[in-house]
């Protein structure tokens, strides 16, 4: 992030003065899961091989390797924030839990997590298998795979 | 999150006007690592286990179990968000890689992602072992750890 990007000051941790802190898309996501309800839970048994794209990633990709495993950190911007308990799956069947023990995206902060697959790299864009976001999902963050821990 | 509070309206998605989304604490880390240089390097070897504490955690924590592993996600407000590549585990002899293919604290948005075990559960506080997160950071979600897959 540069300091003249988004209009906010570049200062460490991003603080604003009422105690927030301010989330700078890096990139998007291009994917085939359009509409709210297209996303599968995360989870589900039988997902189907689908590649995605992270477009427009402002940082440096030469490192990443294809056919490694990354996670990738996702805004979900159109989940609900403003509710503590779900149904998990929304299932009305399902008893309902707070969202920390599920991972329903409708949560106070919607930061979505997927462990995936690199199948290509070209520029600012890297291909991905399985990535359960919809078309449009901003992106905010890579990390590699730890092994043998995952942290 | 409740739409009173922080002075953000709680809309999907949390959309600021200029592209950027507003992160809101759901709770604090109590640790006994005090300072920028007390963290250890995820992923380092040799890790003494530690308890550190949630505290207030603004959500529903009795769905949250007493020996299970979940994964806290943090704002590292200390970090450097202006640098897009490091020197791996702040060693100068190691080549510099991109932030993405790392897990540097400093980083556009620096969220950390820790996979601990809850060993207490009292009223707004979860006790975890073995959280590498500075006392003060504040905790944006908590995910449970999904199996077998780990997504």
């Amino acid at each position: 992030m540069k300091s003249d990007q988004g209009g906010h000051p570049a200062r460490p941790g991003g603080l604003v003065t009422d105690g927030t802190y301010v989330l700078q898309p890096i990139g998007w996501v291009d994917s085939p899961l359009v509409g709210k309800n297209a996303a599968p839970k995360q989870g589900s048994r039988g997902i189907t091989r689908r590649p995605a794209r992270l477009r427009r990633i402002d940082g440096r990709l030469r490192d990443l390797e294809v056919g490694s495993e990354i996670l990738v950190l996702t805004w979900l911007d159109r989940a609900r924030r403003d509710v503590l308990v779900v149904h998990p799956r929304d299932d009305l069947t399902n008893p309902q839990r707070g969202v920390f023990s599920t991972r329903s995206a409708d949560r106070p902060n919607p930061i979505g997590l997927h462990r995936v697959t690199i199948s290509a790299i070209t520029g600012s864009a890297v291909e991905v298998q399985d990535l359960e976001a919809l078309d449009g999902t901003p992106v905010v963050d890579i990390k590699p795979v730890l092994h043998p821990l995952d942290r």
